[in-house]
């Protein structure tokens, strides 16, 4: 049968891995495919490097619009990045009647709802499992596996190089300064690593979760962010003693007034398994309401383990490459006419647990104080913690830990502000949430 | 648009969740699916429940083969269980061009071959992911997800009754057949438990994972099945100590000559995810080449975690319900006609590390004895554990636990001969296969 001819457009780390994996399996991948999946030509600005990777037998070109053009090509692979070349590019392809895998999920969570719904007017599709947690097919499993269930939330660990950091600075009680430098010297890092640690990374993965778990569209600039820059290894070591992990966390969970949409270092309890997905490795846990907890392990990034993704995207549209639009999985799991208008949720309206350490003056009468504070704002505590502080014992006040029950985090905000005000407060109060992540 | 038309053949746990679940997300369901998908038929023994559960929309009979010839029913569901009536159903609905979902791993894994065949030539699908792993979607994510991968290996906890058995042994230093009466009592186990604690439901899963992960038929009657019944609570308790928990785990295994196709107690490192695989929880480890390791969690069993899984198998359906048979998912992930021959290996042929307890006479050189007897069979010790045994202690016999490298099963059989029959050795020795996992 007539190869199915694929464009390459980007051979750097993933395209190169790309190119390397469908040559090694070619035989293997063909079995499964019904017919060969072939690189017929790839763009790269390093001629001399995608020539090395692909082999004498592709056509290297350096414009990528060319071949979204190329009457010859089937499916254009996106692994350029970023949302300029990339977006037109893809756009093209798709005006082409081009299918398209991409890698992008910054594309993807910025600019999906235009780019799907220009693939649905050319009946195309365009693949982006690789975009969500590397190797871990959980895009198939949201938009495929757990199409019975209503489900409840998406809670997932999506940036491996957090969790490495987050990792260290549990094993070795380091800060997280000295544990970012060893991540750069590793490779795990990089030089500006500002998108990994501070959620934004995350945040385009869990957006697109978002929008299949729950059938919205694309919502990335309603997402809340915070990194993990700021956290303090004396919250880990807290944390640890209380029973909790904290992980960079992505959760997205429907409510009746809307969707929650936010990635924030979180506690978690240690004996959920979840907790204990550590270094690098990333995964998605996801509560349906028919299956339950399900949860996704695996590599999060890395050459391979993306192409990995890629490559299973290519086979899913070789075997649909002749079938009508009508028959083909729909982009965001949901039929395009079928997306709910739910709204994303300021983050002051999220309910969860929380997280909160005081430094207090240690006194009698002040966690009075401060628990009447919080009940004024209906915030029930769950466990407190006192402790002398390294820092500042010495002038008279400990360390006080709250982990409270489901509140609001406006009431929350609230509640701190005025807690923050009592003369016998030091400084800021340290906030954090807590999910218990319950099967 | 013209619902599909859904015939439930079997009313009971899976069938009673499945008509649950269909009818409470039957919006959201078709919301994804692109049209209704309305169970019209039900067929049970009890007339009574199915109307209850079923609602009084469903035409109620006793005969399935009737539901599997109505021109009416555009998928039989098969629920039944067992291959007698089971398998009637499945091969008369294929007959009249009707696609089919199951659950039954006995079916499949016994007469998949024959099934597969069948539908093929008549162009239908047959669907069984709650077949393995309840609700995980693990059949998708081997077939479609990690098409990309050679795949190495696959490892599942895919016996509820029996984690959860090994759990409570491991947690409460108890004996088998104790935890077994309490999992009677909480029903967890079947008045009968042969098949889930002898390995025959695992086997059954394993078999149908190895033929999708390796492209081969199934071939149940070749895989190696050992229970837990066996199992005692000194050797959990020497695995832990050790640094290893006890996972009654199916194996599957590619190698150069052949398939390694195996379910038996086997000790995994403690630190790996899956090996904190509590309860009646499942997991699955697959390796590719890729990829590395993925995993997926999930509950294996239960009315509505195995109705999410069947479920699905209709939104796929649905979704390709109109288009030409060849742009549909091959049966077992390969082209029929690209299966290979690879054989099942004989479980002497297996290759794995081993965990060996021997009662010895506490005397200088019967280590010796023993570690030359395995150094003859090329067998190395890679840990070893002397401690004295409650039974036999008083007699001047230690018990003797040794951990090898990667050993070939025969070998070890005949070295395991040898050293029974020294008269320094107490009795029987226990042997335990033991896998590392590495990803």
């Amino acid at each position: 049968m007539k190869p199915i001819y694929v464009g390459l457009c980007g051979v750097g780390t993933v395209g190169g891995g790309t190119a390397t994996v469908l040559k090694r399996n070619a035989e293997e991948i063909a079995r499964r495919a019904g017919r060969p999946i072939t690189v017929k030509m790839a763009a790269s600005r390093d001629l001399a490097r995608a020539r090395e990777v692909c082999g004498s037998d592709v056509e290297i070109i350096d414009d990528a619009l060319a071949i979204a053009r190329h009457p010859d090509i089937d499916i254009v692979v996106e692994l350029i990045g970023g949302t300029t070349v990339a977006k037109d590019l893809v756009l093209t392809a798709i005006e082409h009647g081009k299918h398209v895998v991409t890698a992008n999920k910054k594309l993807i969570a910025e600019y999906g709802n235009e780019i799907f719904a220009r693939a649905q007017e050319k009946g195309v599709i365009v693949a982006f499992e690789a975009a969500v947690a590397g190797g871990i097919p959980v895009i198939k499993a949201l938009r495929e596996g757990l199409t019975a269930n209503r489900i409840e939330w998406v809670a997932g660990i999506i940036n491996g190089t957090s969790n490495f950091i987050l990792t260290e600075m549990r094993d070795k009680g380091a800060a997280f300064a000295d544990v970012l430098a060893e991540a750069q010297r590793l490779g795990y890092a990089e030089a500006d690593p500002t998108f990994d640690i501070e959620g934004h990374d995350a945040a385009h993965k869990l957006t697109i979760m978002s929008a299949i778990a729950f059938g919205i569209p694309v919502q990335f600039d309603k997402a809340y962010l915070e990194g993990i820059s700021k956290l303090q290894a004396a919250d880990i070591k807290y944390a640890q003693e209380l029973g909790y992990r904290i992980k960079l966390l992505g959760v997205t969970r429907r409510r009746d007034t809307g969707i929650e949409l936010r990635v924030a270092p979180t506690l978690i309890p240690a004996k959920r398994l979840i907790a204990n997905v550590d270094g690098v490795m990333n995964a998605v846990l996801v509560k349906g309401d028919a299956v339950g907890a399900t949860m996704y392990y695996g590599p999060g990034a890395g050459a391979e383990p993306t192409a990995s993704s890629v490559i299973a995207d290519l086979v899913d549209i070789t075997r649909l490459h002749t079938a009508d639009p009508e028959h083909r999985v729909p982009h965001l799991a949901f039929q395009p006419s079928q997306l709910a208008d739910l709204p994303i949720l300021p983050i002051g309206e999220v309910e969860s647990c929380y997280y909160l350490r005081l430094n207090a003056r240690d006194q009698t009468g002040v966690l009075a104080d401060v628990t009447r504070i919080l009940a004024d704002q209906q915030i029930s505590v769950d466990a407190m913690l006192q402790r002398p502080n390294d820092a500042t014992s010495d002038d008279g006040h400990d360390d006080v830990v709250i982990i409270t029950h489901l509140a609001i985090e406006k009431n929350v905000d609230a509640a701190l502000a005025k807690i923050e005000a009592l003369d016998t407060i030091n400084g800021k109060i340290v906030k954090l949430r807590l999910e218990h992540l319950n099967g």
